[in-house]
């Protein structure tokens, strides 16, 4: 019998369901719990010697459900800020310790005592030392490198904020020349030599970059990493590129030279290693190409086969023709590329229409050919493609959560001395490293980070408790000490009199939000009825909304939300921007920028729905797995940029946009007079070209949306020939078929992940769950409730050490359940400032239905599932694979 | 201690894994368990006389793969086909019954004994009614009815074949009116009393439909059931209808009178109680609805917004247009619109264009709104659905499977007789029930289809047996009694002779299939360069081969696979095309039945790419999904016809189809002037139109795939007003959004299912286990193997009784595993057919990896998940609910 098997038979009342007529039983509950804890630590003491000195290690057979049952019941001990001084009760069960020391706060006096003994091992470099490993896994930075100390101050250089900015610069500086490069519209060129200047900085920034790495580098390690061959690779060929292009211009300037280097640009945003989310994103790709081919592969031979049957059926009519004279279905290149374009709709009933008007009965043909090859196939591909993305997805996770492990489990062998024959890491060496870590925090909310750490109630950290300190660092800390609004300060008179209080009621009050609401919804009302009548009485109305909300929240707070910042902008913009129309009048067309300004009122709209309940879960969800998606934006824009360049190398110049009067022989058919007579001029499309890279970008935006594509690359066909089509199709290929639909993918995952925990609210994590069991999450007061006697002393003396009485019994029964503060929180984060004057002390944000990346929850599911003890090797792996569901949670 | 506790116990080698070179170690180890087994009984009896009445049900704790382990080992007793005659032994224990009555074959005597007693307390009545109850089972109806006899026999008679088949023809016949009822075009149009008469005919027939069924259900179900509900009031809304429509006609024929009944028609294919896969996708579809409305909203709301915007930034400056001249966000409503369809990229980039010409910068507004509206959330209406589906499904499935419980429940009690004060069915009730429900089966098969479900080998059917005979009754069996082919018995020694065993051997081998792939890949070649030389020599080539195979198949196997029905009519069709060409000449462009004959040939492509093992899986997955696509489209043909009939009376007859010659000027710009100078008539789109019922499904379908959807809805705004968008509108975000993306997400989860079943391959029934336990699958040899003694022939005895030694130690030993077995299987389903003339007596269809519909699949994933006892109270529903991840198996 293990003492986690004791505790499981106490009742767990205490955390779970704590409503507001519940705090007297609650009370006796807690009394009993604290009686039974007692009686059975001598029972364990005295019956199991041997189980002792394990008691902090919980015993591996033993559930994550039944551990976090088990951190509740310790919670008397945990909430009295214990510090056992291993010295005094060397062999004594910590939960004694930690009640010896209740109520006698001479911490300062013991915490001295043994602080030379337990950090006499750790010399300043194996801190460093420590401190950086901790770093790294709390960056997610899975490297290594030499640890000797002068190692590690090169590394720490490295990856020092300067550097990394510096190194993104260079990157976007790299990539931007493409602006000015030659192919180019002529007004942007800058002389070959201008640009290049430019690029040897760049690149000779990125070789020092390289070296810097490689210098603290395990030289094995470093040569055998793909990114860095990869980065070494693309500096060589620029480097080759640009004196070949300096040769090749000088000794024939006439003939056109290429700069075939550049595209390699974008590809140093994946393989310089600060790029970890994109880097992961095209691994995910690269990993689920292999499974695509056999689906796409099958789609293809569809193509080509329907091909053969529209060439035999409808080649051999002379009859039939496009509207436009072109021929139908006369070759079989021509047939297949018809039908690979109808497969992404692009040509839908046009390349139906000539053989349908011959015979009805044509159409079952092409009905047949969509419904096999559009319907079924390309859902398949997106069937597999999600399939694969999953499994891929865990294991990027998988290993993410090793490479942590392992930084910390360093950093932990570094740290730890030894006591009664286990390791472990004491008070004071818990203060000196993280004094390094966390150098903004004060004493102590170190102190109080290690209380929540210290699973067990033990005074000390063990092994597994130090690897749940990722964890910890992610939840956002701050002390709620200084509420008092600057007015409050300058004139407390004034600001406190009856009417400034009743003003910030008034402000506070719901209605006033309402009000608001309704009248952004009538403004943009009349926005839509272009009604310009009532401009000035909404801006004046919004203009009192802000200058009220500073005065009541003061401007710490009130621009510290996003959606403030945006309001005070948008209307002081619309404020500006109406003040100079009505001065200079009615301009015209020209005013865009006043335009903006003026409408970008109306997105306050979307405010609304946030407060309709029904919307907020998926918008919330949205919010959350945005910068998830803004990754895949990365990748798409890297190939984007890539393509951009070689479009340019091949279709620049050939299509100008000069407008569409026609005056001008030469400007007519956008300038060439290849177009004449086709869709791409019929529809207007001269702009769409390849002249800069700004328009290259945008003409490929258009075929990632697919609509019109073959008549955009038919524009592109008719001034070059139909191996044009090659360019065109691998786009598709690459960024239609497998790139948006891996998109697709990770939204149907993330989404149904964010959108189901939402939902449910299942899941926390285990430090998570410590925090709210103490009761320091923010909004939350101690879930024994305010009016119970000593255990409030014991919190208010543990959050920050001032015994403040709270002075509202309401706010505390309010809050005092975990699913209640939930709701308001997610609730006061996008609409309104929550009052938390009456909240002193640290507070943890412990938003629950708030912003965590899709990263963390995965991460945090499957701490569960992943043994403490695994660093990940490959024999155990596939045999774990199969439990890792991500529908555990859902 | 219970008896499945003790077998756990014993290793379970027997089953799992027996490789070629195993047999030996395994007929040990199959002899240590036979004696284990016996002092393991005498064990039981001995130590706990209580457990003995309670062997046969296993403990409710065991998990199912317990129970799996339980049977391999009780394997010993199951395969000398004992019959326990309860009299003898009727307190014994029933492992020791079954070994008594081990190798004495007088069964027919003892099975006589006992019979009239075992049947006294069943009445014909009874068997009867509980033989609809099993049938009902079986197929998945799930209806109560009145249980007197009377009331029985017309249930059963409601279900007769005929009279559901003349429901079918009668629904299709009244659907098929719409061709020829008054908007259709001039010469099928009848008088509006010939399609009336044929109407008053089938809602005659449905009227008896109803009366019938009301007559046996119980009327508080009959009345309380929407779908009865709902045919009652389309029935009576129907002759409402019609008698207005004559009297209308009749008073004033000149005002173009309305049949408004017509669109429900389509709702009967649901409601009558027979659509049921339907019947399900559309409750499906209607529970998936609310939760996509909230996303839905949120998007309208996106788009609403938006619109402000681009009226605001474009809708002022005049100069902006689209290259027809139309107005460019002029106003709100066509703001919205515009936007709407952007959303479904049918005018990406045309209604950017103008605002892109004006300032390069307005592309970006178009670039966020796309990627807002159409890549956010477009996705995560996918998301959403796909959530919802997947929840959904799971509950139907519950349902239905809950269903057949009761119903064989139902039975059970009607059945069983008490034994040792437990309810059981004996040998002799099992063999009279079931010779009623399976009619065609020997008794052999019978008895042997008990012995597959009796899986404790105890000699008769307990409740929890019972409970799987659905299972059972899904496998197909087949007697493997005459593998001679028709010339074998007509021309024995021809057949026999030395040349015809070689042309045998020959075309069994598989380079006679590689050679015929390698043709028809050759012929493909032919086809694409339109090379018609070699036309001849394929067509000759095909034809010897199909002789060939006729010749030493047999046309009865020959005909079975559909591939060869379809080489069949292809190369005869194609024959007698060319033999027609050739005779008439070439007739020019009118052959259009030849060219396709000519085609399909090509069709036989498909076959190379099954055979290739990669592509395989996916086409085999897509061939078992297959029947489900179908369903779906059965959902949207009834929205297809429901708009074509609304699209015909709004819009019938306002464009015509002449074809583009335009001598005429009444026939210029379809007919219609109002269409002078409009995209429609520039694209040549005058044939999709809503003259008839077949033109109008076929603008339905254009409008399904999206692409040009504004263009043609464009069109039928031009000749009636603007209005008519909310027709395109409704039908766009019922068929599209709703509808295609549920399709989608069934796609996803059916493909992913399937594939990674298929993969895995690791799902099997509790009836499929025992059948390959017992080695009477089809293929397949006991895996005891075939070269040990005394099991053969027990499990010769139990084939069929006949003692024939197998001649084939190779193929027993290809076929121990089952995975072996289960690959060779789906390799012969499309390929060839297998050489089975060695196998003898009858044999499961046990093809793992061949065709069960996703249903089946999902049934049989739950039946371990779904505790035995549980009927689907609704009360337990909730806890249970989390469990049930289809991933699972995944």
């Amino acid at each position: 019998m293990s003492e986690s098997g004791n505790h499981l038979d106490n009742p767990v009342i205490v955390i779970d369901g704590v409503e507001d007529d519940q705090i007297i039983p609650n009370k006796a509950a807690k009394e009993k719990i604290d009686t039974g804890q007692d009686s059975q630590t001598i029972e364990i003491t005295s019956e199991i010697p041997v189980a002792k000195s394990h008691l902090i290690k919980p015993p591996p057979n033993v559930s994550p459900r039944v551990k976090r049952e088990n951190q509740n019941v310790s919670k008397p001990e945990t909430v009295t800020l214990s510090i056992p001084t291993e010295k005094q009760q060397p062999s004594n069960a910590p939960t004694s310790a930690t009640k010896s020391s209740n109520g006698e706060p001479s911490e300062r006096r013991r915490r001295h005592s043994s602080r030379d003994e337990d950090l006499k091992h750790l010399t300043e470099e194996k801190l460093i030392l420590a401190q950086t490993l901790i770093e790294d896994a709390e960056s997610g930075r899975n490297f290594t490198y030499k640890t000797d100390p002068n190692y590690v101050r090169y590394y720490i250089l490295y990856h020092q904020w300067y550097f990394r900015l510096a190194l993104y610069i260079c990157i976007l500086l790299n990539m931007s020349l493409a602006l000015f490069e030659k192919p180019t519209r002529p007004d942007w060129a800058v002389p070959y030599w201008g640009s290049m200047i430019m690029e040897a900085f760049c690149i000779a920034f990125f070789i020092v970059r390289v070296i810097h790495l490689s210098y603290f580098s395990q030289p094995n390690i470093f040569w055998r990493d793909t990114k860095n061959l990869m980065v070494i690779a693309i500096i060589a060929l620029t480097i080759i590129d640009m004196i070949c292009y300096i040769a090749w211009v000088n000794a024939a300037p006439d003939t056109n030279p290429v700069r075939w280097s550049r595209p390699l640009r974008a590809l140093l945003i994946i393989n310089f290693s600060d790029g970890r989310q994109i880097r992961r994103a095209f691994r995910n790709i690269r990993r689920t190409v292999p499974e695509i081919m056999n689906v796409f592969i099958l789609f293809l031979m569809g193509v080509l086969l329907f091909a053969l049957l529209a060439l035999k059926l409808f080649g051999r009519r002379k009859s039939l023709k496009y509207p436009d004279g072109e021929p139908y279905f006369k070759t079989y290149f021509d047939s297949v590329w018809d039908l690979y374009v109808l497969v992404t709709t692009a040509n839908n009933p046009d390349v139906m229409m000539p053989a349908y008007d011959e015979s009805n009965w044509f159409a079952l043909f092409f009905m047949a050919y969509l419904i096999i090859c559009l319907y079924v196939f390309m859902s398949i591909v997106l069937a597999v493609i999600y399939n694969n993305y999953k499994e891929n997805m865990k294991n990027e996770i998988r290993d993410s959560v090793f490479g942590k492990r392992r930084k910390l489990r360093q950093a932990f062998s570094i740290l730890k001395i030894q006591r009664n024959g286990e390791d472990i890491i004491t008070r004071h060496i818990w203060e000196t490293i993280m004094a390094k870590v966390l150098p903004t925090k004060s004493i102590q909310q170190i102190d109080l980070l290690m209380t929540i750490l210290d699973k067990d109630g033990t005074g000390y950290i063990s092994k597994s408790d130090f690897l749940n300190l990722i964890n910890l660092l992610q939840v956002p800390v701050s002390e709620v000490m200084d509420r008092q609004t600057f007015l409050e300060k300058k004139i407390p008179d004034i600001y406190n009199s009856k009417i400034s209080r009743f003003i910030r009621i008034c402000v506070r009050h719901k209605f006033f939000r309402i009000f608001f609401d309704v009248a952004i919804f009538v403004n943009a009302w009349f926005i839509g009825f272009d009604l310009d009548v009532a401009d000035w009485f909404f801006l004046a109305i919004f203009m009192i909304e802000i200058v009220l909300k500073l005065y009541v929240f003061g401007p710490k707070e009130f621009f510290r939300r996003l959606w403030n910042i945006f309001d005070f902008l948008v209307i002081f913009g619309a404020v500006i921007a109406t003040c100079v129309e009505s001065v200079v009048g009615e301009v015209g067309e020209e005013l865009s920028t006043l335009d903006l300004l003026l409408v970008l009122r109306v997105m306050r709209l979307v405010k609304i729905l946030i407060s309709i309940k029904r919307f907020k879960l998926i918008i919330v969800t949205i919010y959350n797995i945005g910068p998830s998606i803004l990754t895949y934006g990365g990748v798409i824009f890297v190939l984007y940029y890539m393509f951009a360049i070689v479009g340019m190398e091949i279709f620049h110049g050939l299509v100008q946009f000069y407008g569409y009067n026609e005056s001008d022989p030469s400007q007519m058919f956008c300038g060439n007079p290849k177009l004449n007579g086709t869709a791409f001029y019929y529809n207007h499309y001269c702009n769409n070209n390849f002249n800069d890279i700004l328009h290259s970008i945008v003409v490929l935006f258009e075929l990632t949306v697919v609509n019109q594509w073959h008549v955009i690359s038919s524009g592109f066909i008719f001034v070059t020939n139909k191996w044009a089509r090659l360019y065109f199709l691998s786009f598709h290929m690459s960024c239609v078929i497998i790139v948006l639909n891996i998109f697709v993918a990770f939204i149907l995952e993330a989404f149904i992940l964010e959108y189901n925990l939402q939902r449910s609210g299942k899941f926390e994590s285990a430090v998570e769950s410590k925090i709210k069991e103490l009761g320091i999450g923010i909004g939350q007061q101690a879930n024994t409730g305010a009016n119970i006697g000593p255990p409030e002393v014991d919190k208010l003396e543990l959050v920050n050490n001032e015994a403040q009485v709270d002075k509202s019994p309401q706010m505390s029964r309010r809050n005092s359940t975990a699913d209640i503060e939930a709701n308001d929180e997610s609730g006061s984060e996008t609409d309104s400032i929550p009052d938390l004057s009456n909240e002193k002390g640290v507070r943890f944000h412990l938003k629950k239905k708030s912003r965590k990346t899709v990263e963390v929850l995965l991460q945090q599911m499957f701490e569960g599932e992943i043994n403490p003890e695994d660093d990940g090797d490959e024999n155990s792996y596939n045999l774990r694979q199969r439990k890792w569901t991500l529908e555990a949670v859902a």
